[in-house]
């Protein structure tokens, strides 16, 4: 299939070239015209703007970095919607706020093209070995056509229900997982505290109704467990920053939507100010250090 | 073995049935005579006082609500420590702050009485059903030791470390714990708001980061789950003013401690205006009504 | 002087009624003709769209509810930058984000037009006795030059520095209140349940430092003032949705600004429950029921 | 008049002196005996423990650092109460919680002495000039009889009510004021960060619906007032600490009367985070270095 593929940074540059693996043919563009070169020397086209990307294509790729860049490459004069064959699939696998991908998928669809929002869990590792989780919205159609697709830079590709739910799923469950890694961060840092050995009172907590992804799995305790973040002072991983963004498409969208997320608004600040506290570039599960003395 | 039990109350009572079904011969005490002569109709020995229930014992049990009844029962001029042989085994199962619980276990140990704390989790059913975990504080031996006797009434008997250290386990889980509910409920209904139908949503949380007992197991939102307090109105359970007494305790240790827990000390007061609101009798995780409209 | 006033809500409608009665010549508009058409009856010029507005006036003054209002009322093809005349002064009055002011006042310096932000405290009464506060941002000349105009709708006029000042002293003053509000709400209820006399507390407060303009001036707890929302069930006064939407934007305007507001974020989720419990239409002083049993 | 003195860290040696330099004849107490020895050069006879301290003497007059001290000095067999006069009226400065002063207090009562609580604001520096202020609880009568006395060690003495309600008033005042606080350095640490200058912005705000005592007598951002800690590296005044401790205080206390206090509560924990981070020691206003980058 020929594919465009527009927004090839840290995400976009491995998924673009999983894609090419399986044989698609690509058309990629991106505003930095290194990031597109790198990947003319595996092959891909190079396209000269994002409306000439989605052009002469039988599907289009976007992993952008927010809703105002999602915006820009696809409405306005210059938009691939202005250009764009009609009934040409596109696939946004950006995350940005609900609204906006509702928004931009009923433009594309007034213009003819099912549009679907797939969203990742996985990071850069994941990208690198397609073994990403694409969380879609959009009608069950569009989502069984573009299944195929999206398994060559993933493992697990979940229909969220209508369009818009890819973005919902994914920042409500990080919000959650936000919540829950502070959580674990009290916990642990205060059992502690008390004089318990962490180790025993991971173990403890995690056969019991305490435990979650960030006791079990990603425990951000140093020592507790071995290959995580916490053993290699919270290098690699997630990013503290790449959480807050998330926590605050979160927290917008519940104004939006006027839900109260009491403790979503609290670890959103928690995140922020750890960030202001310069450890934006660590993983994100170093928000214990929040907790522990200097 | 001859077991004098102090303490009959909803947990205590079928405690000390399961005992005594396991051949234990037992004394009983309550402050409120007629739970002591539920009891008697079942072959136990009524003790007169705290005092008298603790001698002519091969072991004390109590099962108290808070941290002044067991310095009450334990210490002062007619406390079990002024009649109770040295040498005799005690094991108090209440769920109490760490530093009471230390001093009272040197005071016993000063009597030569060899003392753990023992708190459990489980509930009023697994007090029934003799499937309570044990999460013990005290020195190894004295924790084999009174094993055999813990089994008789619950499933799991878990060494936590040193004196004090059940309590803390006890309280850090369950402080993990009610954040993590709440977490759930804002996710479930914030998502739900957005408009994506909640049993997805936990079945995709479930499979990913954002998992944690209180969406897999126990899940808060009506309907999600078959057989849990949410789909029967949030009768039954684990109450929410269990849950707030605990989220006290909790707090009030890591003021001593001088450790902050953020998200703990604002789940506490979410639970108290959860209680204030008339929700105190109902399962803990009714905690969500306070996310949706009237 | 001839003036171009566009929105002509609540606050618009008496602000332009003030203006003619001090002797200035009005062109109107607003998106709802009755809104223009009530002024028509006062001898104002009704404008066919916001363009029109801004033709042949040697000022225009825009109160709008929002930041997209504002924009779409400007900016783009039908905008009132489109048409108006070069040097025209500009002053918006709405309450809106720092960033969006300045952006506009940048694009208004573009076309020679010197804009003003002046959003304004003193609600509807203030508003109809021309005694409103306008904060206001821009530059010493253009601030200068407004003034007088400024003075028929209000009594104090007070310089905020650059451009979107105005909107920074204005929301920045809101977070305080809202906060300080709230202070007072959980002090006040705290020293009832505690057994004091409500007045008692309050006097004492007001004389030592906890004072605040919640506690002296608008004491939310019934009975304590007289003349305030307290002591009317919280009819009339600044509504507690306003107050939320002003909130929504501080905590906006931090995190754009990466700067954390925890409690700031807390009392944003507190009036958002509020609203969802259906008190958003009262006086924001009504956050005390938060606090009270039903 | 012979009064009884027992306390004499930095509050009670200045305050017991005041009252020696207007006559009174005093019998002064402490557990450290260094304590007394000071006060012994300047005159004072020397008790040789709390109960002696309180025999043949007039008035007793206690200031301790925390409610277990005042229950140990004033009950069990070595208390106060066990050898005090009946009739001798006793006032406690101590800042403790109300619960426990209102025990005492009826302790006292069964013995036949008038007991009042009279917690002071004003600090060390108000100590030594006498120009503390006291809150006081307790019956009118008794609140008359003991206003001389005080008068001698400050400006103000106010009557707040009943028995324990001078506590009740103290730390609810001084919830509201660490609420202000905080509130205030948010506010201002984010128009700083939004381009505002501090002085300007503390200008509007302090005559605006945001001013309190935080903002306009005791402002935490460095510059902004002269003669404030915050213009000396927040040295002296009241220290973060101690403020801490008052807000455990008064949290405790909404617990046990089971009022939700949201702000209070993530107050008390900004507070303790200040704490660990090492800045308990500097006046309670450096709390703003929380929002300032390092």
């Amino acid at each position: 299939m020929k594919i465009g593929f527009i927004g090839l940074g840290h995400m976009g540059n491995p998924m673009a070239r999983n894609l090419a693996k399986h044989g698609h043919a690509l058309k990629v563009y991106d505003v930095v015209p290194e990031l597109a070169r790198k990947l003319a020397e595996q092959g891909c086209e190079v396209a000269t703007s994002a409306v000439d990307c989605a052009r002469g294509v039988e599907m289009v790729v976007t992993m952008l970095p927010s809703s105002p860049h999602v915006r820009s490459v696809y409405l306005g004069e210059y938009g691939v919607l202005a250009a764009i064959a009609p009934g040409t699939p596109i696939v946004d696998c950006s995350t940005i706020d609900p609204l906006t991908a509702r928004e931009v998928a009923m433009d594309a669809k007034a213009k003819g093209c099912p549009m679907i929002d797939a969203p990742v869990s996985g990071g850069v590792a994941g990208a690198e070995a397609a073994t990403l989780t694409f969380m879609v919205g959009g009608d069950v159609p569009d989502f069984e056509r573009s299944k195929a697709v999206l398994q060559c830079m993933g493992k697990n590709v979940v229909h969220c229900g209508g369009s818009g739910n890819g973005q919902v799923a994914k920042i409500c469950n990080n919000m959650m997982l936000a919540i829950e890694m502070i959580a674990t961060a009290e916990g642990m840092t205060l059992a502690a505290q008390l004089g318990m050995d962490p180790k025993v009172f991971a173990s403890i907590v995690n056969t019991s109704s305490g435990r979650c992804w960030s006791s079990d799995t990603y425990n951000p305790f140093p020592g507790v467990l071995e290959n995580v973040p916490a053993s290699r002072d919270y290098a690699g991983g997630f990013g503290a920053d790449l959480m807050l963004k998330d926590l605050t498409l979160v927290t917008d969208a519940a104004k939006s939507a006027r839900q109260p997320v009491l403790l979503g608004a609290l670890a959103q600040q928690i995140y922020q100010k750890h960030s202001v506290d310069g450890h934006g570039g660590k993983d994100f599960s170093s928000v214990i250090l929040q907790y522990m003395k200097a």
